[in-house]
């Protein structure tokens, strides 16, 4: 069986496309106070200029290539006078400006120091073509020049990455006229963002973390409304399915090379959302082949999740479990769960009619309406109206979230646990994405769309204000330099979970929500914009 | 001409013989006042119990490849536990103990940073077989494991090198047997020093000065009587014509790559040994044709240096060339240039007369005896009964070094110019290997060889008892950290002009130097040995 899903997942790889993109702008980094992790870069012309001239042991520059990009790079190296010695350089490569202005050693994160993308790299013979092996994720290239001879200085050229996806942007139908520009230009970086984790998997982020997540429940909706690569996240579903282990449980991320096999986590919310995944994929794409071939993996989660549901049809944490739900450390996580688990089962229940198992799916509804009901009569505060978790009665977007994902309560009752969650300061809120990602969700499902764009602005808009030109892993507006690895230089700045914007403006769209408004009359905007905000220095 | 010239040089291009060249012993460095640049290297035990254990970030390791060598370096990389991350490895090759056991930050040297052989390698996924693609000189490799994951520590397995030269061992004559066992190891070292640089060119030195100097005039007669890989020097004599100036003066040194051309230093004592190497090549291999084309090349250096005589017929110091001789930078030149330029004269009438060019050897006469003449009377200092240089009448081995192989004094008188000299305490004596063989020359031009042999034992010896396997750029036993670089790591280790003593031993064997006499009986000998000198750490 195993063998028999890695054949389809190896079948199903996409290409990649190449596509060269060159260095716009030479800068240069001006420490500042917030807001863009404590760095400003300041123009320093265009590319060429550092063309233009001679360097020497010692001496550095930094190259912007305007939007973050995914490849390898190439550059010519050459001699100014008799090339006498070898030339070491050293190169960094930052996905976002505090990486090449900050030094990445010593090195106290917590995650791998070999994920910070830097290198050493000796030139034995003038002139030379580097073409740097490994692929890198950046916007921003540091060149120092680390070695001197009195007889030559060096001279470079022709910079040029061959930036690499398996999304092709020809497949992406135009946003309509009557979509504001803010989130057009949002749409952009979200198409950015999903583009450069596009791969032979979704990879979670380019720079850190390179294979695949089962937060593919997020990327994947994004990926059908765009990209429209469904080989892609068919290949997944089955790299999942290939690597399950003995217990039939997928792990919560997998390793393509040498050959595909699981990493060493598993994480129990990760596992509901399985079913999700599988039933969008088959809806958008029309696959029910792959749906049928592998619902009963989608079951076998399920199963397992059940175990953990206490006599009363709550979630009890069993304490050996990964949990995830957020990086928040904060959080409490059982009334999440719960939500968690009720919105995997739904969509096993659709799954199950659409597949002809009206069995299991008539097995399953007592057990939702158990769940639900003793979510309503269990984890909800009169006094607050708002859903609470744990035996400190925790308020969390997040419990609310997923009361509202997973149906617990809806239309207008779900709008008012949102609004009051959203509006009490001392809520706990998210810091990832993704989780942001399920806020919007649920926003969209009883009907706060407007909300739901104020978030957006507020919270994507805010990345873009920082100087994002792809969505980060992290992002809490209050705490910038925030890290769950002790590092922020280590967080990744291109993460799949932070896509979700363009599936949401899309959405509107296909709803007309913008026709009949003026295009100008913006509901709110955010600073800063998403070209790249330079400025010359004095 | 010259591209004819460059095109006789690529047609003679040797080929390298390739062998693969496997580590020994784990070693640790333990910190010694000298007698070994401060280093003692400890014996942890066979080579693969580093193979033997995992290794996690901060822990390093070094390799003993026993002996010298050249060449290209792969091992596999593997990890235990599942590989999360990449691996980032920071690797150091070291000619000798003190390049992996110093820091080579912050560097201090003259030379190029980039000719100390360090590389930091990313390998992002494991299993991996990390094949370097840069060539290195070394017999130590360290290893440091510079990044950590959590999830899983590294092993390393099956490290090789693939040893390079275009050098043929089977070519080499062994030593018959009475030859006594430290000059028999002391030929080892020698021809190893010199297979280690001999590639598509003589290489200066394998790790630092990758290019051909016009030391050729020191290493070709060594390979003549050992390697006979006698394309390569005919390579070499055309790769300096090719290249050589407008003027018609050939370079110091060449460079292979991209096409051969010239290095920017033109040394003026270098330009008098062309006639003496194409005298020598002509000789030993027979072949006239290339004495005979490039005869007019080296009757140009010759009327150039001429022009540097004053009336007397003594050399002058022009002032705009660079003179080289020796490192010691306080020696005074001018009278060892007086012998370096009658060589050169006395090299020309010879290759003259072979060449049929009665004229040009005739002219040379009259020139030859003026300038002996005048050294005689300008140069000797009656009371000291030595040559003397420069206003402050300086003592030094280089001149009455020079004196003698210039033929200004011969037989009786020579060799007791030669033992007067090398009895003061005060004479100015050689720093580098270069000007102890041409001492040797001298010696064995007066039937000194048993002082020859002292001196092969007291200074090449002595570079086998501080732990050499080849022989170094730079030895002076009184001041063991000397660099012409401000720098002893970037000082080379295995250097051509270091090859002599081969020559020299095997010039007594063809004259049965040693039959007759005991082999057991030395007439002294080395400290040391040149097997690795390790001892087993407690």
């Amino acid at each position: 069986m195993r063998e028999r899903w890695l054949k389809i997942a190896e079948a199903s790889k996409p290409q990649l496309y190449r596509r060269v993109t060159l260095p716009l702008r030479a800068v240069e980094g001006a420490s500042r106070p917030d807001p863009r992790q404590n760095w400003e870069m300041l123009d320093k012309g265009p590319a060429r200029t550092v063309c233009d001239r001679t360097w020497r042991g010692g001496e550095s520059f930094i190259l912007d290539f305007g939007v973050h990009t995914v490849g390898y790079i190439e550059f010519d190296l050459l001699s100014e006078g008799i090339a006498d010695a070898p030339v070491r350089l050293h190169l960094v490569f930052g996905e976002i400006a505090a990486e090449v202005c900050e030094a990445f050693d010593p090195y106290s994160g917590q995650m791998s120091r070999a994920w910070l993308q830097d290198e050493i790299v000796t030139v034995d013979v003038l002139p030379h073509r580097v073409a740097l092996p490994r692929r890198y994720a950046f916007r921003y290239l540091k060149i120092t020049v680390a070695s001197d001879s009195a007889a030559f200085s060096v001279r470079f050229g022709d910079f040029l990455c061959h930036s690499v996806s398996s999304a092709n942007p020809a497949s992406v139908e135009p946003l309509p006229a009557g979509v504001p520009e803010d989130l057009r230009a949002m749409d952009e970086v979200s198409l950015r963002t999903l583009a450069n984790c596009m791969h032979t998997v979704f990879e979670d982020g380019p720079k850190r973390d390179r294979r695949l997540w089962i937060d593919l429940a997020i990327c994947a909706p994004v990926n059908h409304t765009t990209f429209r690569q469904f080989d892609l996240t068919k290949r997944c579903l089955y790299l999942f399915a290939a690597t399950s282990s003995q217990e039939g449980i997928v792990p919560a991320c997998v390793f393509e090379v040498p050959q595909p096999h699981a990493g060493n986590d598993f994480i129990l919310d990760y596992t509901a959302h399985f079913a999700v995944t599988l039933l969008e994929y088959a809806e958008t794409s029309g696959d029910w082949q792959t749906a049928n071939d592998l619902w009963p993996l989608a079951w076998r989660q399920l199963e397992m999740l059940q175990s953990h549901l206490d006599e009363r049809g709550l979630f009890a944490d069993p304490g050996n479990w990964w949990i995830f739900v957020d990086w928040e450390p904060r959080l409490h996580k059982e009334t999440a769960m719960q939500g968690v688990i009720l919105r995997g089962l739904q969509a096993a229940v659709t799954l199950a009619e659409k597949l002809h198992d009206p069995d299991r799916a008539a097995s399953l509804k007592p057990i939702i309406e158990t769940m639900k009901k003793a979510a309503r009569e269990f984890l909800f505060c009169r006094e607050k109206q708002v859903f609470v978790s744990g035996p400190d009665r925790q308020i969390s977007w997040a419990s609310e979230v997923w009361m509202v994902l997973g149906r617990v309560v809806e239309g207008k009752q779900a709008a008012q646990l949102l609004r009051t969650v959203m509006a009490m300061p001392d809520a706990i809120k998210p810091v990832n994405p993704g989780l942001y990602h399920l806020t919007l969700e649920a926003l969209w499902m009883c009907g706060l769309e407007k909300e739901g764009i104020e978030l957006l602005r507020s919270y994507w808009g805010g990345m873009i204000a920082r100087g994002a030109t792809t969505f980060w892993e992290i992002h809490d507006p209050e705490r910038p330099l925030l890290s769950p690895y002790g590092n922020h230089l280590v967080n990744s700045y291109c993460h799949t979970w932070g896509c979700s914007p363009a599936w949401f403006i899309r959405d509107l769209v296909r709803r007309d929500y913008w026709k009949g408004k003026s295009p100008h009359k913006l509901e709110g905007s955010f600073e800063g914009s998403h070209e790249i905000n330079t400025r010359k220095s004095s």
